[in-house]
């Protein structure tokens, strides 16, 4: 393959250094040389606070890079870093505790009722080396230094990670950042590589190599089940935890048109053309009452025409965003709403197709993501929205908008079967991250039950060993006698520190 | 297919009911008719009691009829229904304390740091149905009523079962008594279904039928790959829970010869041919020190003289068993140790293989699992013990014999990445059922990081599913405010009933 440079979606132009396309020899002894140090909990935080200082003193130089690669506003980028700082210390703080380890501690029962038992104790390990693969829509947040790859580190894995060509300055930078926290940290530097490339074998290379343990994903469908094709056929499967976005319908009941159209409509809007649309989060169905519909209809068309979208993040969205609008578009009996443009470079047209649910569920395609600044408002009788929603695949999330008198308890219930996160009078984008955060859902938005949001997403990278009869020197700090580390541990079913 | 009946091993006759295949039809009309209706943990508890008060009351109609399905003896099979009747209970305590439900509650904070957050509460639910596929060599502990499907009715979900057809009556006596256990519970029979047969076509329908949500299986690797491919590729792919068995490596250092040579020797054998060695975690491979081999194997061989092994489940193991003996002793360089064998029907002869581990390792046939009475016993130095150890597949177990003195703190490291439980000083047969316990390890003994037994196998058939923003009064309970169901929560990264 060719090298490749950074597009600035803003003017449609290559600029910055020439990239080049890892060999699939280099891939490999990438691999290969990554390792990771066994170390206590307390010093493998040490490393991710670091990691998050030398990230916060490099802001200056990677916010206007990452600027210019992405096509986002300062504002954006600015807020993404502040978010990808927060998780690389939300993560530290988590491991510091040593919660992660999960320490279960089963003392030896001669009169244990199915028979005696020996001493069993188990703690969770990291996996080894595991794959991340960096996302286009979030430079930050997702990317070198991001949830997927900030997780496994705190996990206490090495990380091997395939860097997003839409942003290659960026996550130089921000490389470069987290090698000088492994510096600063006394740490070896093959704790965090990287491979560079928009060649897609090194896809293929990186996922069949055999020392990857673990693959984490942020990204399309079709890469996403590409991982986990690859990841099955290999001698050794390994799990896949992919995130591949979803649809996200948001249910509107006419009470809550009645009550605050203005700001529901605004706020419908505004999160479907969020980061030009291009987020796993975006709303791309709205369902809302035949009764209502007109009401909420014209107010969105005149809140469309005052606001205006940004570029899109690369050529390939917006190759594939204006395929899905052409063939959108044709659909009889869709009408079509247009918004604004802002800027020069990548961008293209604002488009919401609005029409009856029994013409939406008629076109698959309809109800499939579509990334850029579209949605699908569909116009159903309230008394169909639980049927509407059975009628739906898996989603990372979905949204109802009503009041205190609606009756929403069954069609709730129908959406929490289909969705990891299901949100009641607030809008699907924006994923805070916390303990409580689940941002993962039924397929096809991901490829298994765990999240990749919040501190939950280290157990993805971690396994459970359990030590039967080990002499106290033999066993690992989390299950010695003497609790040397401290920890909250479930010891004959209860929690204690002694 | 035609109907079938058991076989009893100690004769290799049929006997009892002729047993009808499950056509396609009665599959798929079980599997649609399968619900759990919504309950606190409280009631589905409840209903796991009064399972278990069933069970022990069907012991008298149970116990010989395993026996006699089987050809384990009468203890063995007493023990395993008492094991049985403890797991149910197990479960019932853990799901009681509401503990699984694992209820994070991030409450809304206008000031957190990384913007201001809304209140997210986050659960595990259950997955819906889900199919379990009996093990033919617990028939009751892996069995109708076994960890697998247990823990899948703790977790909430409804159980479609399919039975193993090597005890087919076994089967039918142990689902009467969870149907009498949820009668008595005043619930749905749907909760928990059985699918008959031996036609391995009932596998792929079971396995695709859209509505099931994840599989949970012990046995082969054969069939365990089977349903791992099956499962990949349904339009909706679910995760498999295979535990697939391995070959338990025991690493036996000279100072535990030297110190202990007769109990160690007893151990060994006892355990290799426990069960007629038809455990998953039976040890199919021995590693001894050259400097204190013939002391091990003289012993060895005097005490092989003075057991007798009883008959073999079911004739398609004895026939996997007498070719895989006859393939492994046309080896060169290896040595046959035979054994004895007690009562008539599918007896097959005990068989271990002794060799220098350079000749082992160069048939791969060797390191494969093979049930039933048979092991292989490498000489090694004891300095080659980790090289070994890292050319070894992953395992369910692996075990160290040792004493105080030996530096096996760098084996110890090589075998906890491989297994899933590490064992000191002991066998790795008999897997008691604690909170702490790991029965699964890295590929190919398992298909996933989880456990099949112990009171974490509950987790491999839940989602955790987050509510933002919601009110109150649409909450689950284990998340609403007042906490109704007094559980332990972790409230803002703290644990409180409050």
């Amino acid at each position: 393959m060719n090298n490749f440079r950074a597009v600035n979606p803003q003017t449609g132009e290559e600029f910055g250094p020439e990239i080049a396309n890892a060999t699939k020899g280099e891939v490999s002894a990438i691999i290969e040389a990554a390792h990771a140090p066994e170390q206590t909990p307390a010093l493998r935080a040490s490393l991710l606070r670091n990691i998050a200082v030398a990230l916060e003193e490099a802001r200056p130089q990677i916010v206007p890079i990452a600027q210019q690669e992405s096509g986002l506003p300062e504002a954006r980028i600015n807020g993404e870093l502040t978010r990808t700082v927060f998780q690389v210390n939300l993560f530290a703080a988590q491991i510091a505790t040593g919660r992660h380890l999960d320490p279960k501690i089963d003392l030896a029962d001669a009169n244990y009722p199915m028979g005696a038992r020996p001493d069993i104790r188990k703690e969770n390990q990291p996996l080894g080396t595991v794959a991340i693969f960096a996302a286009s829509n979030f430079p930050l947040a997702f990317s070198t230094a991001g949830g997927d790859s900030i997780s496994a580190l705190a996990a206490g894995c090495a990380v091997v990670l395939k860097a997003h060509p839409s942003h290659p300055q960026t996550s130089r930078l921000v490389f470069a950042a987290i090698q000088s926290g492994i510096e600063a940290s006394g740490q070896p530097k093959e704790i965090f590589s990287m491979v560079e490339g928009n060649d897609p074998q090194i896809t293929h290379w990186v996922a069949s190599h055999p020392k990857i343990t673990a693959i984490g994903f942020t990204g399309s469908g079709g890469v996403g089940k590409l991982l986990m094709d690859l990841a099955a056929k290999r001698e050794v499967p390994i799990p896949v935890f992919a995130e591949m976005g979803s649809i996200n319908p948001v249910f509107v009941t006419s009470s809550a048109i009645s009550q605050r159209n203005d700001a529901l409509v605004k706020g419908a809007v505004d999160s479907a053309l969020l980061g030009s649309g291009q987020f796993c989060t975006k709303p791309g169905l709205f369902v809302i009452p035949k009764s209502h519909a007109d009401l909420f209809l014209s107010e969105m068309e005149k809140y469309l025409a005052t606001i205006s979208v940004g570029p899109l993040l690369n050529q390939g969205i917006a190759e594939r965003y204006s395929a899905a609008i052409t063939s959108l578009a044709k659909l009889s009996s869709v009408k079509v709403m247009s918004g604004n443009t802002s800027g020069a470079g990548i961008v293209v047209t604002p488009t919401f197709f609005i029409a009856d649910w029994s013409v939406i569920s008629a076109h698959p395609q309809a109800l499939e993501e579509h990334f850029g600044p579209t949605t699908v408002i569909a116009i159903a009788e309230e008394s169909q929205y639980e049927v509407i929603a059975s009628a739906l695949e898996g989603q990372l999330t979905a949204t109802i908008h009503g009041s205190d008198g609606d009756s929403v308890a069954p069609l709730l219930a129908v959406l929490a079967e289909k969705a990891g996160r299901v949100i009641w009078n607030a809008f699907p984008t924006g994923v805070s991250v916390t303990a409580a955060m689940q941002h993962g859902g039924q397929w096809p938005s991901s490829s298994s039950h765990t999240t990749s949001v919040g501190t939950d997403a280290i157990y993805r990278f971690m396994r459970p060993v359990s030590y039967q009869g080990m002499p106290d020197s033999l066993l690992p700090d989390s299950l010695k006698d003497s609790n040397p580390l401290g920890l909250e541990r479930l010891v004959n079913g209860v929690r204690t520190k002694q």
